[in-house]
């Protein structure tokens, strides 16, 4: 199925792994080094400094804000890349296996006692208004990987009890969650927190269960602001084979590569849409949509913006253009294997 | 000429290539596969949707506006990398050959009657003002690799008749342009195409084509906007030597490698300068120039600021200071391969 | 102590390094080619032009403007990456060697006359104000690698003749400091100068002298304007173990790698904090502090910007999150090989 020069040269073209796990630095170019790197990770002892009690006071929600309750879990789950094994936009059959065991977040209801709807990638968008607290209930679901993971923010504000980062020796409770274990954190939505953001896992395998999927989106809105009509999170990505077993590299936007396994998104003419667009590996993205332009931050035109990982760019514009459009990064060697979609206005 | 470890130290400092052509995804890592993918390309069939009636009305200028007419064709041709043999700056001899078959836009007289000068890297800049109908006549001239072209543009308006991209089952009469056959785009330079954009390539076999050199930009303007008194675009892109043929990598601005070779601008005191920097292949670049700096669109003063493939930097500035300046990509493997030139002030 | 796949694989990691020097391009790929680049270096005959006289009006403050004198060598000295010999962060052994020999920028007192503290990576941060003049007096004090070096500063104003930029034969008189030369620059402070800028080697070798630590920063502030309480350059690039000689890719910040080796910065709620940080390398980097975030100068609060080579970002804040936070660059290969550190607030 793979031989060995495509994949030597598959793996060349892949970001280059670099993970630092169980008190080594490994240089992570091989299937075998990622089980290496997996098995350092399960023996990562529990960090003394965990047990320690906060000095913190807990923090709660503004005068007037809400408390925002999630329950989410983390959980592997064998994922399909490419369900349609076709990338439409460039008529490309996608051959060879398209399935590997992910790590994803999947949104459960209140006390963890059901799934809502299936695991996803990324995983659930979190919502929230500034002067609201995010309270995040997280379960390590996970029965194979037997690796401590965390759910770590960006642009909310939090006390380092609930940074959700392993930090070796000072680590705080919320960066080590082992399996079976739970862990609530609470996250102020500040002024500063208005945006849209990443979440991921920091724990002491982030590299590569990152790249595995467990990233997710934050949204703080101004008080009492409208949502878009349309609104769409994109976060793009690399699976590298050496992680995937997989024949090729795929370069992904939410999971899935190639025009039609992507998300197909759709408006109409004269609705508010917005595109949120991050980037979740090593690589720098940039955010192309076809017969749109809309404003940057800083008021100039643009419709191809660049940005870095767990860097954000939103795509804001009342929609105007009937027809069906590509979306893709412009990244030559992304868009070709399979950074792109669809977006279609009626 | 060349020995094979040099060769593979050269493509290993090239961008991966990954086309995906003629149903398939190609890691394109060798001149062998270059050739695989051309007749891929050469192979790809005329798409069922191409013959489909448009049901867009025939765009038009705005009020005011004015029709902006080129004629302008695709070809293949010898192109030389270092016509003068030498990078200037570091007084670098460049040995072995540094011609290859190049493919560029041309401009033409009306009706394709005759070229005007020779075509060039990047092609012909077009140029309108807001309100304007950009009518470009395009015609694949090329005899050579029998593959189709487009020109799709950034920036500027259109529907998806006039989008010159090739999607597959979904594409419509301008994203599929055989050799022998014409073309004629209506994009519309509304208030939000103000700006310098670029065009390109968006046919099946863009990946390599673009590198071949087809690409070029469009410059809106709002209505009477003064000119800068100079105005000189940079298309900063490398060329693989698994493209060219060549016995190494050059990074290139405007087809040309090395202090000499690429543009030399020449400016006075006193006078408005412009220079649009914009990246054509897979990777980041910054734009540098020695002796300046000039705002950017926050209003912070830069000297060497950063972009993606096909996102575009001005640097504008009213000039101050006399001399033989540098200006170059900040990237240090790319300004050593090439990526600079000369800007003379006096 | 190495095996040669690790090395290999080390180097894939590591930025491609090419070096156009005494008149030749190398792909430095292997130590040998290093040594080979710095043999072609140190031959490098001094260029014809450097001798002419300047046509230029010596620079001088401007009204109400002071003169900031700094007297800096370069010179050689065994470095040590990782003094520590752990990255706090992931509880990670670094084995094997740690020390190579840089290249560095040292602070002097008047005359040359003593070291003013230990040599130090990045070299001394040149402070001034709108309308002073930055005099440099700047000595090649090296006894090892032969080589003419230079100072090379963004931001600032200056004719060609304090350039410090290597041009060939349009070199100018600070653009070639040979062993045991001297120089003095004289860089005006203009309005346009206000930020935080590099300031580097651009001589004959300037990318591997560059990597090796000769490298610094330039802040010019507007009159009178307050220094924030607690500011910190940070200055991000790799060490490329074919330059170090080391058996692996070291990520670093500051010539150190690792958390704990990397600076701790400190500060107290309440204070204004500063982070400026560039680019060194070929690379992109992005800059993270757990647990804040800032304007942007578009006025949009981020807490993960991008930047390239030799592009400069600040984290600007009041201090308001106690705690020990990790900061980093959200690169994933480049934050596991030691891009990152510790900000401790009280």
């Amino acid at each position: 199925m793979l031989d060995r020069r495509d994949f030597l040269t598959s793996t060349a073209a892949a970001v280059p792994l670099i993970c630092s796990v169980g008190g080594k630095t490994y240089d992570v170019s091989t299937a075998r080094e990622v089980d290496e790197a997996d098995a350092a990770a399960a023996k990562t002892a529990r960090p003394a400094a965990k047990a320690a009690q906060s000095e913190f006071p807990t923090p709660e929600p503004a005068p007037g804000g809400q408390v925002r309750e999630y329950w989410i879990q983390a959980r592997s789950k064998r994922w399909d890349i490419a369900p349609k094994k076709v990338d439409e936009w460039m008529k490309n059959r996608i051959t060879g296996r398209t399935k590997f065991r992910a790590f994803v977040y999947q949104l459960m209801s209140s006390g963890f006692a059901d799934p809502i709807g299936r695991a996803t990638m990324p995983g659930p968008t979190l919502e929230a208004e500034v002067g609201d607290l995010l309270v995040v209930h997280f379960r390590n679901a996970d029965t194979r990987l037997n690796q401590a993971v965390t759910m770590h923010p960006h642009g909310v504000k939090y006390n380092p009890e609930y940074d959700g980062a392993y930090m070796g020796d000072y680590t705080r409770a919320g960066g080590f969650i082992a399996p079976g274990e739970e862990f609530t954190y609470r996250w102020e939505c500040t002024l500063g927190s208005v945006g849209v953001w990443p979440y991921h896992d920091h724990g002491p395998n982030h590299t590569l269960n990152t790249m595995r999927g467990l990233f997710g989106a934050v949204i703080v809105r101004p008080k009492g602001a409208a949502k878009p009509d349309v609104e769409q999170v994109l976060m793009m990505q690399s699976f590298a084979p050496q992680v995937t077993r997989l024949p090729r590299l795929f370069q992904a936007v939410n999971g899935r590569s190639g025009a039609g396994n992507t998300p197909t998104v759709t408006a109409s003419v004269g609705q508010d849409v917005a595109f949120h667009v991050m980037g979740f590996d090593s690589n720098f993205h940039t955010f192309h949509i076809h017969g749109h332009r809309w404003k940057d931050p800083t008021g100039t035109f643009v419709d191809n913006p660049g940005f870095g990982p767990n860097e954000t760019v939103t795509a804001r514009f009342e929609e105007d253009n009937p027809g069906r459009w590509l979306w893709h990064c412009h990244v030559f060697s992304h868009q070709d294997a399979g950074m792109a979609g669809w977006y279609v206005v009626n």
